[in-house]
């Protein structure tokens, strides 16, 4: 059945964000369509970093300091395995590994990408619904100023996120089936929300799938939550991102992508002087605290997220 | 290339004894022929008891108390788990699946596992060659008196080894493909070494891949080394499977299941008094301290099996 609250995720920014809607709105009441574009096979295990740091940190587990994984966890198996090969540079938590342990052998079992992910959400105690953006491998490419391409988290991680960007490759995604229910997601919802993830590789690879682009901009009542605070990320590489786009690196960049497919967008007080450069963009904008530094300011700007979007107080 | 000393071997019991061995033949010159019926997937995972025990007592890290796993190994992955499914009664620990993690990805490569084991045994530094049986998941089965069929470590850990056992299938066994190089081991073997390992789902294992026994028998040359030290084995269920048989827990049963393929058999001073029996089904026998307390006991044993076998002092 659909849920009356959709917003489109990336990780951690989503996360914090989602840690707030639940506080003003019943997770029952929310689905977050999850980007699952940096997912990878490591050593034929299934990692869905969006997805684990979505739930983990709904389920109260999260490890805060990094954002991703398990509070307190060990690494000794990837450290083991380090001995066996030479590709262990994602750190995967050995409490953490349980996951992707668990979420390859359902695959390989049969079960679709959505139907571990509710179990696993449903295992964690997490009762908002978790749907990937799709159930295939779609991977997002980063293709740097020398040629080369890599996944994204190879970029990211392994590669540590260089600014020499030319251009992210979303075809994957563009040729990926959505989610079963995700379009219908969309069209039932009260409420769109759009968290403050990049832009770029997190909402950008969910808009990229057949079809959402066009339900959100067919509707264009999303509300947004600018991921950009005085011209930076508060996390992530956005900003080696964002300009491989031609797109400028300040809320009011974020407010030019999501013109067509949003009717307001939340941002930071830092950025309060860009309000009417973007309301001229035609959306409608509030002025938060966005840097949610505890769950307190997070639940306030969901609040504010949804009052802009007029369906709640 | 053959190497000159050929071991088949189990588990714990073989792994202290090649321990020994390596003490008084250089490690280059032995090939170890290790038992696979106890393999089995985890969650996706392939899981090689014996070979693992071999490898990890060989290369220094075993846990002295268990016999089994790393030294010193936190359980946080099968833990966790534990909170995704109901079927962790295996305990893996978190250095040690990274073992199985490797394994598992190479295998699903194409790699066979003789090429795996070969590859793992090297990264922890084994010389020794540890050939195991067959290339295929070959499965002991337990079959019990209500006729309740189990996978042998189903048997062993998530049972407890109960006394009912009906019948040992080692069909699985039967129907498999020897590893390449296993018989032209076995023929070039200068020295042929049974390792003090369970003769019913060790020993017995490797003696029912096709073409094993016959050339065993065809030489009639092997040493073996008793496990079974005053009538109960060192360690393992061997008590409760032997009867299944029809063969007696003692030296002299043991002696009886290996008479048509060893021309002697190492027993423990406990059992001094069967050597006339044993000898009487035309079996030399040497009396040594059987009992591995440690790597100069075993280093004992195995000079001692190697005189037997009448090859070296």
């Amino acid at each position: 059945m659909p849920r009356p609250v959709v917003a489109l995720a990336g990780g951690v920014g989503a996360a914090r964000f989602l840690e707030g809607l639940v506080q003003v709105v019943p997770p029952e009441e929310i689905t977050a369509i999850v980007n699952t574009g940096d997912d990878r096979d490591f050593f034929g295990l299934r990692v869905c970093p969006d997805l684990d740091i979505v739930t983990y940190t709904l389920a109260g587990i999260v490890n805060r300091e990094t954002g991703w994984g398990f509070r307190d966890d060990s690494f000794h198996c990837i450290d083991a395995l380090g001995r066996l090969r030479d590709d262990t540079w994602f750190a995967l938590g050995d409490r953490d590994l349980a996951t992707h342990i668990q979420r390859s052998a359902r695959l390989r079992e049969g079960a679709t990408l959505s139907r571990v992910t509710a179990e696993i959400a449903e295992a964690f105690g997490v009762a908002v619904e978790l749907l990937p953006m799709t159930e295939e491998l779609a991977p997002t490419r980063v293709v740097r100023r020398d040629g080369s391409v890599a996944d994204f988290e190879e970029y990211l991680v392994r590669d540590g996120a260089p600014a020499d960007v030319r251009e992210v490759d979303l075809s994957a995604a563009a040729r990926a089936a959505p989610a079963p229910g995700l379009l219908e997601a969309l069209e039932a919802a009260e409420t769109l929300l759009i968290c403050p993830s990049n832009p770029v590789v997190s909402i950008g690879t969910i808009l990229a799938i057949p079809g959402v682009r066009a339900r959100l901009e067919a509707r264009r009542s999303a509300v947004a939550i600018s991921p950009i605070i005085g011209g930076r990320p508060v996390k992530g590489p956005a900003d080696r991102l964002l300009p491989s786009l031609g797109v400028e690196v300040s809320a009011l960049g974020v407010a030019e992508l999501y013109r067509t497919l949003a009717s307001g967008i939340v941002i930071d007080r830092a950025d309060a002087a860009l309000a009417p450069e973007i309301e001229a963009l035609g959306l409608a904008v509030r002025i938060e605290d966005t840097l949610m530094r505890d769950s307190k300011i997070a639940a306030n700007l969901a609040a504010a997220a949804l009052a802009l979007a007029g369906t709640r107080a």
